[in-house]
C-alpha cells in the first residue's frame, strides 16, 4: 500500500474515526475540495490565464491535491482497498480503451468527434 | 514521484493531452465519479447496510477510486506537484490540527459539538 | 417563464455577463455550493440532528438555495430553457416511473431493493 | 410558493418520501447531475464549440435541468424554504454585490482582476 495512504489509515484508526466515515460524507467533502478550486478558475475563459493563475496560487493548489488524496484515502480504507492498486486496474484499462494511434492529439469526447473505445 | 502518478503522466505526454487538462474539465471529472458512487448509497439511511451494498460492489468501488486517482493525477501533473509530497503536507496540518486527546472519537464537525483547531 | 428567472436574466444582460457563462464554471459554480452545505452535515450519522442543525441554519440553508437557483438559471438561460416547463417535463416522467402503488413508502435506490421503473 | 415546488412537495407526500430526503443524498443527487452535463463539454476548449453542443443536445440539457429543480425542491421542501424568496433575496443581495458601474463587461472573479463587492 502506498505509505500516505497507511498514515492516514493510520491517524484515523488511533482517533477511532471508522465510526463517522459513511462514504456520503466522504465524497462531499472531495465535492467541498472542487468548490474551493472552482474559485481560482471561474469565468475566465482563457486555459492560459487559468494556468497562469493555478501556478501563482501554487501552494494553495497543492493543499487542495492533499485534501482530496486525505478523502480518496478514507474512502478507500473504509473498504481495505489499495488506490496504487486501484490506479494501476484503471492505467491498464486505459491503455486498451485509449490506444496510441487513435489517440495521440486527439481528446475523448464523443460528442465532440473524439475517440473512446468503450463506445 | 509516487510510481502510478508517474505512469500517468507518461501516458498522457506520448497522446500529447496536455493541451486538453483544463483543470475545469479536470475538476467535472472528479464530480462526475462522485456521482457516479452516489447510485450506491443514495436514500440509505443505515450505515451498515450502505457498507454491505460498497463491499458487495467492491469491484465497482475500486474502480471509482483508480478513477478519481487518475484525475487527481492529470491535476498535478499540471503543476509539477507531486500528490504524495501534498499528502505529506496535510497530514502533518491535521496532526497539529486535530490532537489526539481532542479528537479520539470525536468528529470535527464544530456546527455540531466536534472539534477543530482551525476554529 | 418563472419571474425569479426572467429577472435574474435581466441581470446578466445588463451587465453583458453572457460572455463568462461558460457551462463548466456554471457547473461548478453549483459544485460549490454543494460543497458549503457539506459542513453542515458532515459525519454527522443521526437524520434528526442534520435536521436540527439545517433548520438552526436557516437563513444560511436559505441563501445556499437561492445561489443554486441563481446558477441553474444562469445554465437555463443560457440555452433559452424555461425552469418551469423542464422541472414540469421531469414531474411527467417521474409520474410514470415511480407509480404510487410501487413507490408508497419504498425509496428508488435498485441496489438496495428500492424500485424504479427506468430499469 | 413556486407551484412546480408545490407539485413536487405533493409527489413526495403522497409517497411518503420524506423519510429518504437526508439532505446529504440530495446534494449528492445534484451533484450526479453535474457530472452528466460533465461528458457534453468535457475537454473541449472553445466556447462555441461547447455552445454548439449543447444546443444540439437542447432536450438533454432540459431534461437535466429539469432534475437540479426537483433536487433543489427536495431540498427546500424539508425546511419549509419557499424557492422564489430564496431566489429573491439572492437577486436583492446580488444588485448591492455587483453594482452595475463596476461590473458591465467584467467578470467577478478577483483572483483575475474581476470585481466583488463582498471583499
Amino acid at each position: 500500500m502506498n505509505s500516505k495512504q497507511e498514515q492516514i489509515k493510520k491517524f484515523c484508526r488511533e482517533r477511532n474515526w471508522d465510526q463517522f466515515h459513511n462514504p456520503k460524507d466522504i465524497l462531499l467533502g472531495i465535492v467541498e475540495e472542487v468548490g474551493e478550486f472552482r474559485n481560482l478558475a471561474k469565468w475566465e475563459q482563457d486555459p492560459q490565464v487559468i494556468r497562469k493563475v493555478f501556478l501563482e496560487k501554487k501552494a494553495e493548489v497543492e493543499d487542495g491535491i492533499g485534501d482530496m488524496f486525505w478523502f480518496l484515502s478514507l474512502l478507500a480504507n473504509s473498504y481495505d482497498i489499495d488506490i496504487d492498486q486501484a490506479a494501476q486496474v484503471v492505467i491498464d484499462e486505459n491503455e486498451r480503451r485509449f490506444p496510441l494511434d487513435q489517440t495521440k492529439d486527439r481528446h475523448t469526447n464523443i460528442n465532440l468527434g473524439g475517440y473512446d473505445g468503450h463506445h
